[in-house]
């Protein structure tokens, strides 16, 4: 039976990439979307990410626009990376889905109460504002999801600052409700997804496949890695979101580690980062783990898999 | 016409005498009541509120529970100030009262976003978790609320730390964002209400009121004396929350300043510290003031006049 | 018998009203005169305080350059208050005193062992840079000192920050370090200097003195009045420095509570205020004490008086 | 021509392994020894830093006790690792040394003040309070040290806190003060010196070795391999100390990198962090490198070749 998931996002290049993974695999149920400022701003990324569901044809499906800002910090957003548009690469269609009235924080609060206990996996792949106001709003949610799989941070890696990755950076307060909460968690973070180049061989594999979604995803890719040479110097971009999702289809494609995860609030040079105690095994009431590796492999047969079940939507 | 105002609060003995004056006065017409937890657990508060209602008449108008917690930080209560129950002294009534289903939060938007913009003023006399959460779910309650005219805080002085009074110690993150968001904000903090002291005099007026609330207040502010003795060596309590009711009455009821106002969150000795630079004159931008005196006989007029117009209700 | 002190300045006009005040005094004898980075930079802090020595005629004191920078932060002077110079204002004549080449800490701890326990008040005016290096380099000081009475600080005023006051700000570490042993420390800072104001009537009375120092401190005066006037808006100038000098000579001249007092080193709008906890009276073993208010009448007989037994010295 | 350096370290058992190393190796000259307060306190450790001399027959070189305490934190010892005395294990000899009376600060300062600019290295192994106090105390140290060569610290490894390393997280504010100088430094932290195993193996080639020497360093490893296995779990002790003195030897021993250095000052889960940006290659004005891997073969060789210089002192 498919694993239900929320995706809760901020599309951004790797977030459409995680939407079509989402869709397309078999053994995933994507039963929401919501969004969350980030990569840009809130606007943007609701319209892209209605785009991205008008061109991998989600039908069906509820998306909620939600936070505009973190919690405590003012917005900071990702142009270097992402564009002006938040998904700057393809020329993007008119959205054709209304956003759902209820907002991403109701609708997560919705979608993880009217389950079954253990049934929505939650896989937040933005800033973590919404799940910690969601959480804080409804604090029964918290015993009731199956567990939080999300892309952000960092053990050994940092990409916004020597220490911090983007999505735990900007919303630092967000990040540090969601990981104290007593969920299981699993951190998908740079060690793992700077493991996710798409190299030249993955472009040649993904239009290969030579459907619309597919040239869409070349373009956004094509983008992405200029973007990611520019600003950080990487030869083939980091195609960090889908990690995330990859995982609840298949834990095999990361190596994970259990571990104490907690955010650094305060600290000057480290404010954001992920901290990880990896000195000794982790004690038994821990609930959170830490993604340390990724089947590269893998993770891109199940991504052109996906790619290739959407086909050509109508 | 009366100002509308919906009070968000811990009760707590001194939030008791907040919803008296606020039930009370002729000037003042409540809207709707929210918990928070602070004083004591939101359970206890919460049904605190419920049988303060009762026994003031207070009828028609919803209650809500709210936040359980602070955003960011652990849960923490005042047992030495106001008790086991939180509101320790009296013998409480079974509240009659329902709850109302929305929760605080929901409440508190609902209510903003009925009334007309300019209408309602927030008066919150607890940690500010509900009103962070709601300005943060729903941003536009910001440019529609009149004013927050909020007890919590202290230039001068500290109760809870050498530098920092409870209701903004407890959720320092909460503060931020409430003192941070552009609505008129009073703070309504220790420098004046240290000044509100229930003194033998004040206790001698409520009493010669004579009725079943009047007794009631009576025996909350006995109890409330001993414990403010025992734990912090108070000849007399201060008695804070009403103060803020009494600002929306009559401003001239205590000395207030424009002056930048921002919450500390990351002092060693200074955590939750408001911080108001009282340097120089405030710049045009500026939407804070801080109350820096009280005029202790005003104030008590209006309490004891809120009560006599209460009388016994059935 | 006089009191023996050594002068840790960093003239700067007021450091040059306390020189004046250790010197005229019949109470005070001024054993030796460090510098310290501050005012201004080290070089011509100390450039000033040897020009001081000569017009007024202080001899036979050993003089000795200190730290050129704090401990842990970048160094930070102000030119707004004391000008380029340090000491802008009277044209300063050429030093004629030999530095001792010993250093500042160095001297510090030579005049402290080589007296007899109890016998040396150390009178830090500026960073507390120097006094912290001498209590790591030989810990042995701390408990020789008579007592450690020094201008900086304040518990409910700041002008560096809102909180802050410029001593303590531009090295809080050091502060930290001196706060914390275990001598006999008074904290003499803005909640009574800014009440050592140099009116027109004190101006005058230091006119009327008619000798060359007095017409040296009525330009240092001038001055500082118009820079107070610019920089902070004050309408006399508050004559910080000889205060914690005249606490030495008459502690009546000050109001002097006994509370725990600490330094903020983390803060965020807070870095460098003094903590003092007055919620209830300093426990018995606390060492620190904290100027709460100010004799000013007193205040400014002690300068005059000193202004007028330094005459016109040859 | 050897490389001269001044050791500064808390002995402690791989303090009295990089002694050794500093003693036996051709290509070093050990012109000072300096203590410092860390492994245990600054009696004990100076006290087995003169009885390790006489166990390896070093005579003439001056040895000088120094900080007792950090700079602003409170002090803290390792008997977990070190045990009681600081170097438990072996029965120590009565020390033969004197103390150079200067103490530690003052003979760093006239070691490098007296020889030609570029001649010394200082090689600390403990925390940095002294070297730190030095240079604040005699700024000119800083443009004639020829480099400064640490163990202390870890980029991706903590062993004091899941992020910090010892030496540094005991007195941060020192490490500061001593990374932010602008002399030429390497830090050797876990990232290497966990490398740095005592095995089996080792074990055995230094028994072969036969001496006194190799007798109490056998001693010394033994106590050391089971404290390591109790406190931290480690199969073999990492002797960190000695990785430094090799890299002055023979700077092929570490695999080093230069990158930007900062010691994280006010984080609350990585307090005392040394953060290395590694996104991108050192800008050409940063001058300091880090140590990210060990030639352990390499590194032991120059152990025991130094072992078997040292041979069996009268």
């Amino acid at each position: 039976m498919p694993r239900k998931i929320l995706l809760d996002c901020d599309p951004g290049h790797d977030d459409a990439v995680a939407m079509l993974l989402a869709h397309g695999s078999p053994d995933i149920e994507l039963v929401a979307v919501t969004t969350v400022a980030g990569n840009q701003t809130i606007e943007k990324v609701t319209r892209n990410a209605l785009a991205v569901a008008r061109i991998l044809g989600i039908t069906g499906v509820p998306f909620a626009q939600g936070a505009g800002r973190p919690l405590v910090r003012q917005v900071e957003v990702a142009p270097d990376i992402h564009g002006e548009s938040g998904l700057d690469g393809p020329v993007l269609p008119e959205p054709e889905l209304e956003l759902d009235p209820r907002g991403a924080v109701r609708l997560i609060i919705d979608t993880v109460m009217s389950h079954e206990p253990g049934e929505i996996t939650l896989v937040p792949t933005g800033a973590l504002t919404n799940i910690a106001l969601a959480a804080r709003l409804e604090p029964r949610i918290v015993e009731r999801v199956r567990q939080v799989v999300l892309m952000g941070g960092g053990v050994h890696e940092g990409n916004w600052s020597a220490t911090a990755e983007f999505n735990i950076l900007i919303d630092p307060e967000a990040a540090h409700i969601v990981f104290s909460e007593h969920w299981p968690l699993t951190m998908v973070g740079l060690d793992a997804t700077h493991q996710a180049l798409a190299t030249a061989e993955v472009a040649a594999r993904i239009a290969a496949v030579g459907t619309a979604p597919a040239r869409f995803v070349g373009e956004l890719l094509d983008f992405f890695g200029h973007a990611y040479k520019d600003a950080q110097g990487f030869d083939f971009p980091p195609v960090h979101d889908p990690c995330a999702v990859a995982y609840v289809i298949d834990p095999t494609v990361l190596e994970v580690r259990k571990a104490p995860l907690t955010v650094e609030l305060t600290g000057t040079h480290t404010l954001g980062m992920t901290v990880a105690d990896l000195r000794a095994p982790a004690p038994a009431e821990c609930t959170t783990s830490v993604a340390l590796g990724l089947d590269a492999v893998k993770f891109w047969d199940l991504v052109v898999d996906a790619l290739e079940r959407i086909g050509d939507p109508a």
